[in-house]
């Protein structure tokens, strides 16, 4: 299985990326969730409310792929389905990175039309695995915001059923989703998205 | 009583605050100022006009609710007032955050229409305790600065006195106070409104 | 005399200065240029173009009030005699910072109205020893840049003859001057007046 | 030879740059390169794809002029002919970086006017070696970005051949060039080009 790692390496690698990523801005006032897949119907992911600039291994539990908590202490984060939803669909799932840096939550109000993002030659568009040429358009979907997870869980599923290239997705006023098939690689994802999305709104003379 | 704690480990939990908060921009050039409530009639606060990035633990001085020191070296600052307003109004109050930010400032200035900013539609919202959706709205009320600092206090006195729901308020091309049970929630509740601040100039095209 | 500190003390507090100072990004590319008093007719400045960032004891040199070194290695680079006619004008003046800011450049090309910037109503004016409120306008100067830094210095002494209040003044498109009678309440006006540019910056629509 | 340094000392400096360089937000996303002469016929770059934040010596390769690896693991970038044609033309260029930072991104997408960006009238145009006023204009070039890049390479040579004074040029959408007879210069290079792109962003009204 692509991605599979240990129940112990996930821990470790997702404390490790949710300091990194908060204290990088991507996680401000507790919020976001950071998971791995630890086996063919298992993850690990970070306890609900955590401040995560400070995360440590304990603080990360191990779910099924229902988002049910088998064990670790502490309870998993509402958003969980969202996380379980992307491993469920594809055993090339390894990790999924839920972030809300200031950039996404502002892109996502100000920059859609008709609910997507189109970006377009960018030369750190190649960071993404599969990408070889600046000269092509990756389209972000921005979903509405909704407190009923499965409602957007649907359409997420939708979207993905589609057929669509995607690498990540934002939610209105709220923050992205990035995966890839290992921490490296979602970290890399997330990084040129951010990156890509902040350039678009400054190019638009909106502040990042 | 909810939030009171040792003067020894208030002095503590105030002195590293105020270290990270300065650090990341809170309290440029000496201002800003931290507080605690320390038991029914007390509360800790740094003393006046020092570097809040390198405040040590004996730069926290006890006082009563009125404001006179009752222990420590240095003087309460004339903002004391405020703080221990909010520890007068109610128990529940645990600390007490002051703070100056480039966003405060700013989003002072340019955001209020009729002294109010509307903060709407975020997910972050939800990093305020007591909000459970983003799909509601948060006013945050802007009141004119003054060097009268009993004309400020019943200006906030009257605005809470009204029922507002209210998480911190902002004080014109001055700066911010946010308050809360404990410090752990009084650094998530300004991290959370002001990253809020943040996005709101954005997205109206001003830089934060 | 108010601010004349040993060669010693001052050669530490301005290697310290400088690192800080740099580490915030007040001098890019090896710009900037920091100096203390250390006695009725000697100061104590970095020398010429060091990396700021880095700097050690040992590259702070000693001059004389007409800017020729008396002490040390290197040599003083040409903007000294901006520094030595500060301290010649006043032995209340024990620190002066040359800095490049982004800030500070980009306002001294955008915000100046007939050469000068006015900044009122913010509480952080009173950060700057002497100002008691907000309630008040700074006018802060921007002299055109020259090469020709006697040019210069003259402006700077009719400006300072004509009776302004001036913590500090800006040249366009280069950077600023500010002084005061010791480091760290010359850091504190550095602070302060980087602070209120870059809130004229961002309340005008211009990223600090 | 001017700027050619040994492998060992190479590989140090320009695993220093590296990390240092990422660390700033130069290389986002295992983005950007870096290379220094190491001798009349021989340079070292860092390996491709690779994150440049933790980037060790192990991880800088040698190679020949014609961008061929000689000694070390990994291999060279595509992008290591836009390194080698510069050290073949000139042996005073000791050192190339390539970098990706949001400034220069959007600076080669919104600031150029025909192919070309004019930095006019800043002081800190004199951190360029050769500059010593800041009464002149710089041209830095902006060519389009493609995959090809023998078709990039050309199009540099071209200017270059035309006499034009030049410290470095941007590839649009993508990112910029620099260099300089060591790498010290060549970090003063970046550092000076990025900040006035930058002041040239913020006073148009775009954000840096």
């Amino acid at each position: 299985m692509i991605g599979a790692t240990s129940l112990a390496e996930g821990r470790r690698l997702i404390a490790e990326a949710s300091r990194d990523l908060a204290g990088a801005g991507f996680a401000p006032a507790t919020s976001g969730n950071f998971s791995m897949r630890v086996g063919p119907t298992r993850a690990a992911i970070t306890a609900s409310g955590l401040d995560k600039a400070t995360l440590s291994e304990t603080e990360v539990i191990e779910i099924d792929l229902r988002g049910r908590a088998t064990s670790g202490e502490g309870r998993p984060s509402a958003e969980t389905t969202l996380h379980t939803q992307l491993y469920r669909r594809s055993p090339e799932v390894g990790a999924v990175l839920h972030t809300h840096s200031r950039v996404q939550t502002v892109a996502s109000r100000v920059l859609p039309t008709e609910g997507r993002i189109v970006l377009a030659g960018y030369e750190l568009l190649k960071a993404l695995t599969g990408i070889t040429t600046h000269d092509t358009s990756l389209v972000v979907p921005v979903f509405p915001n909704t407190q009923e997870l499965e409602v957007l869980a649907r359409q997420v599923e939708a979207w993905l059923d589609a057929g669509h290239v995607t690498y990540g997705y934002l939610i209105d006023g709220h923050g992205m989703y990035t995966w890839a098939r290992d921490m490296p690689e979602a970290r890399r994802h997330l990084e040129a998205l951010d990156f890509l999305l902040a350039c678009e709104l400054s190019a638009r003379g909106f502040a990042p």
